[in-house]
């Protein structure tokens, strides 16, 4: 028997890949997880029949949303992260040493579980004696914080289901307000591609170019996402993410990356110009 | 009835868009050539079941492989095009006052007047006086021309099929030998990504760095290619790409492209690290 794991990107494109074996099935009271090892991609975790993270490229993804924002600000201590129950974010946070201190804020336990069991390449450093797990709405989480974290990196699924309310402007006020003053927000922009992500990546950028004085959207090819052409967007309220790079201090570190380097990180700030049209665009 | 047209990007890998209508479909000499519209992607040019040009994002193609070298070189003159018989390349270069002379050699001539008659939106300015069409093997064209073309695009199919002499150290060679002192070789130089794709990339760009003095890759998201992310290869005896990029020229001319700009083309150059590794291993 041949089994095949489709994603209907659109109603009108789908992307498949033939799958090994079935490891892994549960509802949780969130939403549906399951977790495939494939031949092309290796371990596969999939929410509600979306593709969140595979073996093959998850670095991408976990590198572009840390180490722009760790190379701008090598001074960065404590750190907020919402979602991310995969680990993935916070694996490449702990090979910092300047960080004290991460807490990370999850909705669904289960997530967490089951990549701790089946995901070991991105949950490993979830032990780390800086991380503080918090099974919590991080909506509520973030509300009435002040001038507590250095980041806050917003790890959220699609913004349908439970990670809707982690695109609104009240969410990211309450963000702005947690930030230290030289705070920065990494925040998952979906992708310019498709018209129903580009809706969505041009709502969540307004929202954050409203509130925050800096406000600059970078880019990165992710190929297990729809399109292959995603989008994180930086905020804050004085870094500016290629004024206040500092390569030379996030080179003297020696991380070893497969995806990032400080070179990298100046052109994924330089969009096509129908991306920049749509950022900029009135509706 | 539902009508889907599914390519198989790996052994393990699907890509499937569904199908309004299947318009056109023949075996020439080389290839078998389908013509389909699609809900997602509007028109799309098949070949031998690989998606080689969608309405949708053949403008991204189509302006990174050409601006970018018209940006290092406004002088360009005499171009030559290889392949590219869907079109687009050809309507690209015909923006430009100062090329006077395109010839575009074409191996299938069936796949031009499909294109002619079932995708005006790139074959467009195949009709433009300075274009000479040639349905011959680009291999035997190049052969023993010297000091002639300021620009030679490679816009080839995948190195298999009637595509496969393009991506020899025998043709570039023969390209090198064609190409005027300042000139340059833009080639097709497929994807990281994918193991097969991945061979094919370092194949053209080690043959390319071995011949040149000056070679360097590019990247650019890519849709509806397998992955979404691809390179094209920059080669020349003499211009460096970023140092020779002329910004200021190329937007005096107020040309109005869709991905293109300048400060994306210095960005375009800076590359993942497992994609330098690539280009850079032995093997």
């Amino acid at each position: 028997m041949e089994l095949w794991y489709t994603e209907n990107q659109t109603q009108n494109v789908n992307f498949s890949m033939k799958v090994k074996s079935h490891l892994y099935s549960a509802q949780s009271e969130f939403q549906k997880i399951d977790i495939i090892d494939t031949y092309e991609f290796g371990r596969v975790l999939v929410i509600d029949n979306w593709t969140m993270v595979t073996e093959k490229d998850e670095f991408i993804y976990h590198e572009m949303i840390t180490h722009v924002a760790l190379a701008t600000n090598p001074e960065i201590k404590n750190v907020l992260v919402i979602g991310a129950g995969d680990g993935g974010t916070v694996r490449e946070l702990t090979r910092y040493n300047n960080i004290e201190n991460i807490d990370m804020v999850e909705i669904d336990e289960l997530v967490v579980k089951a990549s701790i069991e089946h995901l070991p390449f991105t949950s490993n450093k979830l032990s780390d004696p800086r991380v503080n797990l918090y099974f919590e709405d991080g909506i509520k989480f973030v509300k009435g914080k002040e001038n507590l974290y250095d980041l806050i990196i917003v790890d959220s699924t699609d913004p349908i289901g439970p990670g809707e309310g982690l695109f609104t402007a009240e969410f990211y006020t309450d963000c702005y307000n947690a930030l230290t003053e030289k705070g920065i927000l990494i925040n998952q922009c979906e992708s310019p591609y498709y018209s129903h992500n580009a809706y969505e990546m041009k709502r969540s950028y307004k929202k954050l170019n409203n509130l925050f004085s800096i406000c600059k959207a970078y880019q990165y090819h992710m190929p297990t996402y729809p399109s292959g052409h995603m989008i994180f967007c930086f905020a804050s309220k004085v870094l500016d993410p290629i004024k206040d790079l500092d390569s030379e201090k996030w080179n003297e570190l020696e991380l070893e990356t497969k995806y990032y380097n400080t070179e990298l990180h100046k052109g994924a700030f330089s969009l096509p110009n129908y991306v920049i049209k749509l950022l900029n665009s009135e509706n």
